[in-house]
């Protein structure tokens, strides 16, 4: 039996739409087959000129990005990940997707799982237990920056409506992208003098760009690996017929950079974010942090006899990195006709006040609200500041650079290995009554720890993102910070220092989005309250893919004595050896 | 109680001799105290510039070439080897010594151990029981490539003289050098179209060479990566004081080429290859193979008030890189005062009959013959040849060309993991008797295989290397064979094609050399003796690092139900993850 839901209906009481939705799966899940989708991947290197620079990247089945997985809620996928890298080693992470009841699938080595090691098939296998726009991508050392990722789109159970309407379903993911392999932007990294890995060569639209080969010297061995008119830099095409409207979901795996997109002449309705309806505002461009994805509504309304650029620029650092674009094509004009106007070249890269107000602006959309608990058992505050250790540049929180231990702490968790890993807690904040959140660290020291933060199962924990200052004066950096596990709601955004007595006041408590990825502003914060009801150990980090490589991030830790049997397949490194017994 | 053994008398009959040696064996051993070398080695990615042009490298505690080993016969060397590689596993193969009793510390991936995985810390243990010179290096995918491999230098005890004298003992390793990663070496050789890895951009001394910045495109990025007055890629010297004679071990570890190694106007003697004591000869230049390893004795003989180049040469292969060069350094000479003179340019390349001139002069030394089996129990021919499996590029020997199985072969045996790898014989023939190596190969289709030759422990076992037409027309290329767990002695080589009838009949059975590592000529042949006492699963390759890539290898089994138990430490990969019991 199917049943649509009202959900056009606006204004139910909250109460009311809930008891609906609850009776609604209670209805229809057992009637519902959940599917099982079973994918087979191989993961290795190939040469590719995503950007008409040829360079090494990981693909899946000869793709970058990867194959989409398309899904519908309550499937299970199945995913044999064959890895024919040759002396590498690979994790894959499905973002977003919460793997209740399946916590070692997460994909996060060193946190749920050993890596999988050359020449073995290892296999992932969880519920898509709700619908929405997801990602994966590596979670290895600096992997995801070689190419390894992809979409995952989980379509509404037939005969349920989403509440709003549109008539096609495209999925495109923006990355920028490096012309150096991920090993040297690692080794430029933990070097001293650090090396940082700079700003991209260029901006890729569903795996797309074009950097401009004229800037490499003409008789040098690099420009002959740049070839202008090779068809795999072509632009992505995105076809439209005219009057249609059109859901894109828009998400970004970039590694540094923060972007803004555009359809020129177009606006957007945002409708979802993370997997979780948007109560509907309409945009010219939208800003998007990577590890964020987005459904916008676009209508092919404006003048059909021409194509249009889709445009993503840099923001929050200074742009130096061309325009990423995309044709968005009017069928049945040819769909390799370039516009012939300006691209749009986005908002100010530096207008922090403009992205923070589309940050406020995400709200729950009406009905589909889940409301927050209204008060937190616990609050930790998380003050990010970029530091050193024996002169080697690191991020922090809270003055502690987080380092992953050999022994993933799932495994070292249910077998209690207490020694695998620091078992002292970390701090719950850093002097952030005094701190100087405009200056340079007062104490640029940090060490590293691989300690957690053990949460009480099912109580509800409140973040306080705290922005401050880099190492350079005048400095802070956006960084977009991702839960695995949860969605989180979104309470509040702030300029400045975060106000423990009166800030907490004016928390959203009404209808906060939830999200697992959610941008802290220069020089800002941002609240965040989960629910501790997921038993496994989850990854919270910065997405930006050089900063969790120098200690950017945490892991949570709830329920853990919950957690079923750990397959063995998850198993073979660091103390996990002791446990192999021929 | 130490004993000087009269080694230096020369014609003492065999049989008295060796029963000298074995009388000082029995005296001495037990009174030399053997010790424990204990070393700790960081293996990771660092920026070096050996060439002038910098590039990732893996180094051991920040060095390439590695430290040294230097032991004393019967010692026990411990390596404790961290792998600090990020998302990349690591093994390293201890290059000649035979590890009786050890096999599992051979470190050859695949074949006696699962990598060592990031972040892991592994323990190789082993005694060398031999004086000589050796090799370590990775031996893992191409990882050798990327500069991690270093010396073994292993003397006599105390009170035993070695047949001829010196005043210093040096090792120098010679290498190629790619500026491209191994990762892009390897993607290309596994393409259709195949990319060959091309000659190697320069030629390194003890990890110093010089490529030519100027070839670089003065305004390219590369350009940017080359400064020809980095001190890291200033020559080698070796300062020499007059009138002294030096021991140089001089070894190769090169990726592809032959090389032929010259002091300018200086001669050597040879007297040691691969811990075999050489009768000795006067050579004026060197011919060294990938994986050999010779002790030359040089005297400071010349006019002292000048330095001498010491130079490298690309033999059996058209050069297309520059000599490579040392300071042969007269003290109190200037060591950076670089000769005025041309250096040496070596002998023709494509001299075949001159490289096996050299071979045929190498001889076991007089007193120190170990005695070949006058008959073997077994004979194996291996035809060498370039094919293609579905359009890709391969090599082959019988026309199997060889793959890693995913699961190391010492473990599977020792569970008796019969679905582990094919259990069927590969060929000890390939329709020899008929085929033609002067063309290319009729039938250039081959398939893969990682079936194993399983060997009757004990018994004697010949190997005929023939060589063949690659699928060249005139083309055949020198292959360097490297035999693990074992010295072969070496019974003949011949020009072209193998007569089984009267070959084996100019065998030399009275002072064969014994080595590890040998050459098979263009259009040639080479024949091999070794006992199948040394249980355990040893790996025989090409030394060329793509050629074995490629599949020209092969594993041979012996004696492995007398392997003691494994060390849980191999372990971790393929399907010794049915053996995690947690």
């Amino acid at each position: 039996m199917m049943m649509i839901i009202p959900f056009h209906c606006p204004r139910l009481p909250f109460g009311l739409l809930l008891l609906t939705v609850l009776l609604s799966s209670l209805l229809t899940i057992p009637t519902v087959e959940a599917r099982i989708r079973r994918y087979k991947w191989e993961v290795k290197y190939e040469y590719k000129s995503q950007d008409c620079y040829m360079k090494l990247v990981i693909t899946i089945n000869g793709q970058t990005p990867g194959p989409s997985i398309i899904a519908q809620q309550g499937d299970t996928i199945i995913v044999e990940l064959k890895n024919s890298l040759l002396t590498e080693n690979v994790a894959v992470h499905w973002h977003g997707i919460r793997q209740i009841g399946t916590p070692w699938s997460d994909g996060t080595e060193g946190v749920t799982q050993c890596p999988i090691f050359p020449g073995e098939t290892h296999t992932y296998k969880y519920v898509v237990d709700k619908p929405g726009t997801y990602l994966y991508h590596a979670h290895y050392g600096m992997q995801r920056a070689a190419g390894l990722y992809g979409s995952i789109r989980v379509s509404v159970p037939d005969g349920v409506a989403e509440p709003f309407s549109y008539d096609y379903d495209r999925s495109i993911i923006l990355n920028d992208w490096y012309h150096k392999s991920t090993y040297e932007q690692a080794a430029g990294l933990s070097s001293k003098p650090f090396v940082w890995v700079g700003e991209p060569e260029s901006l890729l639209i569903q795996g797309r760009g074009r950097y401009n080969c004229s800037l490499l010297s003409s008789s040098s061995l690099e420009a002959g690996l740049c070839n202008a008119t090779n068809p795999e830099c072509s632009p992505y095409v995105l076809t439209v017929v005219p009057g249609k409207t059109y859901r894109l979901r828009i998400s970004s795996l970039t590694s540094l950079s923060a972007l803004n997109f555009e359809i020129e002449g177009h606006n957007m309705t945002v409708v979802e974010s993370d997997g979780n309806y948007v109560e509907p505002f309409v945009i010219k461009n939208l800003n998007i942090y990577s590890g964020e994805t987005y459904s916008v509504l676009v209508k092919a309304d404006q003048n059909p006899s021409r194509n249009y650029w889709a445009a993503v620029n840099v923001i929050s650092r200074q742009p130096q990195t061309a325009t990423g674009l995309a044709i968005f094509n009017y069928y049945p004009n040819h769909p390799r006709r370039s516009p012939t106007t300006i691209p749009p070249t986005g908002p100010l890269w530096n207008n922090s006040d403009y992205r923070l107000a589309q940050s406020l602006a995400i709200k729950a959309r009406q009905g589909y609200v889940e409301p927050p608990p209204q008060t937190s058992d616990r609050v930790i505050t998380l003050i990010n500041t970029q530091n050193q250790i024996d002169g080697y540049k690191k991020w922090a929180i809270n003055n502690v650079s987080f380092t992953l231990p050999e022994t993933p702490y799932l495994i070292a968790l249910k077998e209690n290995w207490t020694h695998a890993f620091d078992q002292s807690s970390p701090p719950d904040n850093y002097n952030s009554a005094n701190y100087d959140i405009y200056s340079i660290p007062k104490n640029p020291n940090t060490t590293s720890t691989n300690a957690i933060y053990r949460l009480k199962f099912n109580s509800t924990v409140d973040i306080i993102l705290q922005n401050g200052n880099t190492m350079n004066p005048n400095n802070s950096e956006t960084h977009p910070w991702h839960l695995h596990g949860h969605d989180f709601w979104v309470l509040g955004y702030g300029k400045g220092k975060f106000d423990s007595v009166n800030d907490p006041k004016k928390y959203n408590l009404v209808n906060p989005i939830m999200k697992n990825t959610v941008p802290l502003h220069t020089y800002g914060w941002t609240a965040l309250r989960f629910r501790a009801d997921n038993p496994g150990v989850w990854a919270f980090h910065c997405h930006i893919e050089p900063h969790f490589f120098m200690g950017m991030g945490t892991v949570f830790e709830e329920g853990v004595e919950r957690v079923g049997k750990l397959p063995t397949s998850i198993m073979g490194c660091g103390e996990t050896k002791s446990l192999i017994k021929p």
